[in-house]
């Protein structure tokens, strides 16, 4: 018997299928779902000694050489690397404890289960590890993105619309924004996290067993939180892919905008960020280059999840509702590197959030350069001289219009003196009545630091509503990463009872 | 002052323009906007005079409006169509109220609010009732598969692996299992809605505003849940696009592997299932056709929303993070034909699913004929003569050889007679000691139905397994349910209050 | 008999069906493929004739009923607009032709021809219009930019890359790079027609037949290039969907990053750019706003062909190989909007191209504010001084550095006296050998539209260099228009065969 | 100086950004593009040696170099590790040539290029190699089609639409259609490989240059068919990434659809397939289980390409149109792995076509079992009686109808005694008239292999119909063959002009 034969075939596989299928599988599992699948086998023999579903001398020696596997693989040793052909992993690995303890111990293991829930439980082990890592990363960017909105609270800016300026707001304002759309995906994704950590195993092939096991057992020795109630379900069903990719591409769009626009901020014509040089890069041909480039790298990877988000729903549509290669391997495939192109975005991000060098000086130039207070301008007609806002709205825009044209001092120029007269004309003539406007006024409230500063309604960028933001952006980083946290506890609890059983029915006898 | 003609500019739309963009749009809004625009502009008036930011007067004179062109459009009447150029729905809005109430009355409304944070919000109205009409018909096909499966829990038949028969299972148990992931994503689906029905009123262009408005009041009126906490993130995100397509895209996924083996399970080969003439087609050629071919449509609808996915993921893809028409306008058109393919694809699958007719005398017949009993078989000699699965698993594989070949009896002939000798052979060769096999016991024991009714561990489709599940099943319908109604009763409330303190204020002084 | 019953039916369709399928997708069919369907049968019946397949006075018959719809669409009347539930637009059709004629005249076209072969054929001709839209709208941008692009061959500017100024260049080099990738697009999507244009018809439901109909003759009578080898492929396939959709969406690829350098250049930072009144948007809360916003409608339009591809190959995935609804409707379903939303995308981009407003004082400013002319400045290192590249790029690397940091005067400032002292210091240092630099040679020589003017090599922005490009980029729209001309006047000499053969046959007798 | 810094940078890369980015990226290219920078390098060497741009003795040894490199990298020497920190392969390359040849030598060569053409000659020069491996790939599986259907024409069977039964074909018609869908792809992926083989040397970063080169000598030393026109689009664009992975994308469905038929083809239900041992899987559960499962790895290998192309042109959107990270390494990035799934997807397919087993006993069983031959029931009703189409159908429908309910002999029972006079009497009451039946001829002519015999028109499967498509078939993979073959011998004259003029000019001197 070999790895290579099982049941009913009379040969190993076809060297092409080998070379292109078990091969490049098994260096994937034994790298990624190795310690998984000792896991799991550990459960399901203590689970079986148990029940009573073999005997205790077979679960004893099986235990046994469990904890003598544990020990060699923690030395080093090099253990289930196959030299002919086989047909993937598992069968290598149940080689190995019949070649150990002999057929009638070491095959004993392989009842009331099948690949089949045991492929679907090592993809779940697998993935809820990556997603509790992944939040955490996400909940570290979080932290990086609220320190630095909470430095320049006060570095005032411009925002923009399509691209031109808007209204006066603050760096910790736009950084806040950011933030609360980033935390939302963060928060789907850590409740993604549930539907994978539902145990498969006791579906077997996809009918369950009409031997008396106790997956609740197995379930809990290994970190699952329940039982899948469906067999079927069990082993045909990998939704959960698409769940969790869907935050991540989502966390992916964020980034790419957030990429977008750090990277025209650092450019020439704004001049607003930048970064130290082991964070940029030259060019090998023109000496004067300081290029942000890695924000492209960001966009880029970031944008990752969405082709593996296609990939996997490719994959999973339209094949029969059961157990398939196509969705137990194929579909799953698409989450590994969407997930660590995201790992990689995210720790990108935080390094580049965490060094940037902001300059307040020419953001604040830019401000003042530009038309942002005619918002407020119309506002203060409305409040202070009754007029509707439609109608400050139209003699404003004349007003602007004005500026753009030359007909008027532009922005910067502030609105004393021949503006001040200009905007009163303009009033009486649209409004049909005379304005009285005082220049000290306008001049003093009109300063766009002051709007910033004033707007403090519906989520604005004054500096106590913004720090309102980050105080609460803050708590949901905490809770990202106590979630984590908890997760990693459980973990740990549910593989310290594995041992622990494992070290009672190994050690038994001996 | 013209529909087409706003603030600096000096002229309306260019034609192509307005071909292309404003007439498609300013149709598609007025179908489906216009009444969530009469509900903000009322909640937004009632806020400011509430808050004493525009006079009683001019608050009464709008409210009286509001209410006039309610019973207008109740009436029949067809307001808002101009005749012109335009620049889209809200400025033909605004410009009506202002031909008849004057531009000192009517052009007063506009004031702390922006086209942004309107139409950030008329999305969000119209998207949180059709997801919460989707949940109400996902829970409807759930109910459909409850109880057709219901009805099937001891119809019997083959589950498959890789399109082969697998072990015994129940027709009940397959609809189960379907049930189950069709109710996970129903279940996200509708907790998306939370992160969509916030508030974006109160952020204006993106900057919040200093002008001391209650954007909780105006919330509170439109029946959200809360507002926005930052006003950037309140225009600039369109994140729940993809949070609702990406489980509407699951449920897709689900359909379309359920219509897979609807149909297989209809096919001449199958014979399992059928549908009455009016829900199968014939061919205008081939006069012996009955086609279920409506399962081809459910594919095909339900992959619209992986289209509509990458459509939205595109557009939100790496631009800046601010309000803009490809994130506004663009991304979220995305939505719309994406649920209502969904919505087509539920309803015809709940048709299909309560209209179906199985025929388990088919199903039986499958079964038998095919080796489905060979896993109990195995399960049996390793609990009834102490075998190691895997020797036990050896030894069966040969006798499946043997029939397949037509060197023993095969399927559906039974194990009594030359078959148990031939297995007591090939058991004693391989497990090198005579086992001692009972005909009678084996017959027994080896039925199929028998197998499937005794799979009574980890899911499987023992009938009483099967019902609890259903039960469960049942239960989580029903708190969709639940829950779509609350939701109902949640915007009616709203709506009532709207409507109570437009009555109030618009009915003062008449 | 009606057209809601049909074959071995004993029913019309169930009434959800017919809302959700047949009732939208007849009223789509009519508008879209009526024209087509009475082109395919018209050939079909000529061809039945003149093979002898039907009698000629059923032949007769036939045709002139043809020739009287027709002149009643001519005149407007509402023909095919069936009262009741039926199954779709083939057989209502054909229930008129019995109504009319009998059931034994009327009766007697669809022989030897299915509604699968006929679906083929009108998809792909409803497609081959289309895609002659497409390639003559983007030939027509084509044009638009180079004749830009003419006209701004002497505009100089700024290259970037990684959004940092690079080297000198002009506004028509850029223009001209964006059409080179424009085209080639086109010219695969033009290519793309080959396929498209191939008629299914005698391919039947799958199988051809043994009736000796004459497929070829048909082909011809509407339009088509030649018809396909083999019936199946005929019916099962839609790889044309994709293939045409492919470049369209690279199409769209080219538009966004077109869109995203225009409104980024129309930004206040830039001012490079700026259209009339009539094609920018201002805001309803920001007076001072001139929004270049239609670039965003071309981003988002453009990715739809993106999301189309998607759902095109989502439809054909897995599926059989056969005809099935799943190919033939939903496949093709994605192709309509998809191509629609690129028209017009192309549209838009043209009217904005040919509209645009450039300011060369603006970009010639920035130009000589940005350190564009380092590269020019370490290749004069090399060619007048004989140092290494690298050593003259580490040179004016230092350079660049101190310019940035203040240490020495900028860029804008010329190379004169204190410049080029520090320069000759930083390369005795670095060359290891004194350089004998010539501040007069080094301003003459690093004026940076005296680069751009110099730079004729391997496609640069040098005028004659651009000149060339746009004289081929030109030649090419030119292939592109007579491709789209050609195939317009094969289909017209396939109609005018079409309608002599009707009036031939029709007719006769008479 | 080092790897790691260049130019005005102070330090090297962040190690963050040195773990993430460059040394993967180092590791992934080196294995795949230093070959082809070794030639990009000397051609450029070559160039500016000839045009005199570069001193004849700096040429000599540059070129002498080469060749040593090339002699060391033969015989296994590791070249090109460097142990710190660096900023990527090229500039671990460029430091490699110093460290030999001192800066003034060493440091010659990077003049009139940049790392952005050298980067876009990089990927060209890959892909069009692996293009040319996935033609010849294909082909290869064309040959396989061609071959299986040739000894399959006779080999009949059900054709099937919606998945029930449809007429008489054969095996090898199918194998046909699909065969024809399959050229296509590979003619369009054919076709994507000259826009790809257009060399960008020349445009440096983006401006070309103004220094004297030849780029069409560079291009023709390295087996381009020639250079880009504009110095932008040679750098900025990455268009082909998408034109190329589209085709690959069709090959997928079309490989899919495949999958789908053969797996329920080989499925217990239909039994018309199988596959030898090696071939197969069993089940470590089931001990009955032969799988097909490789189709399922096909069917999901082949949707990769789906989710690169979205990758693709996710980072190619919106972005400027310069050279970018995003495009020029993230959009490529795709292509790798979608390609080399197809090119697994393609191997797969061709091992399981050339070694399927097909029984025609199981087909013609089906095919007799099944009421196929209904269509040619009512055409010869047509033909022999002279009935309308509609009317024979009509009356064959209800034939068919009757035979499925048991009113009348089924299938597979002939058409002979009973049958015949139930035919004639709905015969008689829907046409109206009394129609003389013959049963021998009926009997004869309905032999459902005879219709496949004689439906030679339209593509049908006559063995003589489908030889002609085989052999125009096998005309294509040819051209197909002949075109890939051509691009090696292409590909290796450059090479050998490109080491001659190595030899010669670094041979010189010595």
């Amino acid at each position: 018997v070999s790895a290579g034969r099982i049941g009913r075939l009379s040969r190993g596989p076809n060297p092409v299928l080998f070379e292109l299928l078990y091969e490049p599988h098994f260096r994937e599992d034994r790298a990624h779902l190795l310690g998984h699948l000792l896991s799991i086998d550990a459960a399901h023999v203590i689970m079986l000694g148990r029940c009573r579903l073999i005997g205790e001398e077979t679960a004893r020696r099986l235990c046994a050489l469990h904890r003598h596997i544990a020990e060699r693989l923690r030395a080093g040793d090099e253990l289930f690397r196959p030299e002919g052909a086989h047909r993937g992993l598992y069968l290598v690995y149940e080689q190995h404890f019949i070649a150990e303890l002999g057929p009638e111990v070491g095959g004993a293991s392989h009842f009331a289960r099948s690949r089949n829930d045991i492929n679907a439980a090592l993809t779940r082990m697998r993935l809820r590890d990556e997603v509790g890592a992944l939040v955490g990363r996400g909940a570290e960017l979080l932290r990086a993105l609220v320190a630095q909105a909470g430095a320049h609270v006060e570095t005032f800016m411009s925002s923009f619309t399509h691209q031109q300026p808007a209204q006066p707001s603050s760096f910790g304002h736009y950084l806040a924004g950011v933030a609360f759309e980033l935390e939302r995906s963060l928060a789907l994704l850590a409740r993604s996290r549930a539907a994978v950590n539902v145990s498969p195993m006791g579906a077997g092939a996809a009918g369950g067993t009409a031997v008396g096991i106790d997956p609740a057992m197995v379930a809990r020795l290994l970190g699952f939180e329940g039982s899948a109630a469906n067999s079927l379900d069990a082993v045909a069903s990998r939704d959960f892919v698409v769940h969790v990719l869907s935050p991540v591409a989502v966390v992916g769009s964020t980034l790419s905008r957030l990429a977008t626009d750090m990277q025209t901020w650092a450019s020439h014509a704004y001049g607003f960020l930048d970064w130290p040089d082991d964070l940029v890069s030259t060019s090998s041909m023109m000496p004067q280059k300081r290029n942000a480039y890695v924000w492209e790298n960001v966009r880029g990877h970031a944008a990752d999840a969405a082709g593996g988000l296609v990939g996997a729903l490719m994959a999973l549509k339209g094949g029969p509702f059961a157990n398939s290669v196509e969705v137990s391997w194929e579909a799953t495939s698409h989450l590994w590197p969407a997930l660590e192109s995201c790992h990689r975005a995210l720790t990108l991000t935080t390094l580049l959030i965490a060094n940037l060098r902001a300059r307040p000086e020419a953001m604040r130039a830019f401000l003042e350069g530009a038309d942002t207070v005619m918002t407020a301008l119309a506002d203060h007609l409305v409040v202070r001289h009754g007029l509707a806002f439609r109608t400050a709205h139209q003699i404003v825009s004349e007003l602007a219009s004005a500026r753009a044209s030359g007909a008027a001092p532009g922005a910067g120029e502030g609105l004393a003196g021949a503006t001040c007269e200009l905007l009163a004309a303009i009033a009486a003539r649209v409004a049909g009545r005379p304005i009285a406007l005082d220049p000290a006024e306008l001049s003093g409230a009109l300063d766009p630091v002051a709007c910033a500063r004033a707007a403090r309604y519906g989520g604005g960028p004054a500096p106590e509503s913004v720090r309102g933001q980050l105080a609460s952006l803050a708590e949901r980083a905490q809770a990202l990463e106590a979630q984590a946290e908890g997760w990693r506890r459980g973990l740990d609890a549910a593989r310290a009872e594995l041992e622990g059983a494992l070290a009672e029915l190994g050690g038994r006898g001996s």
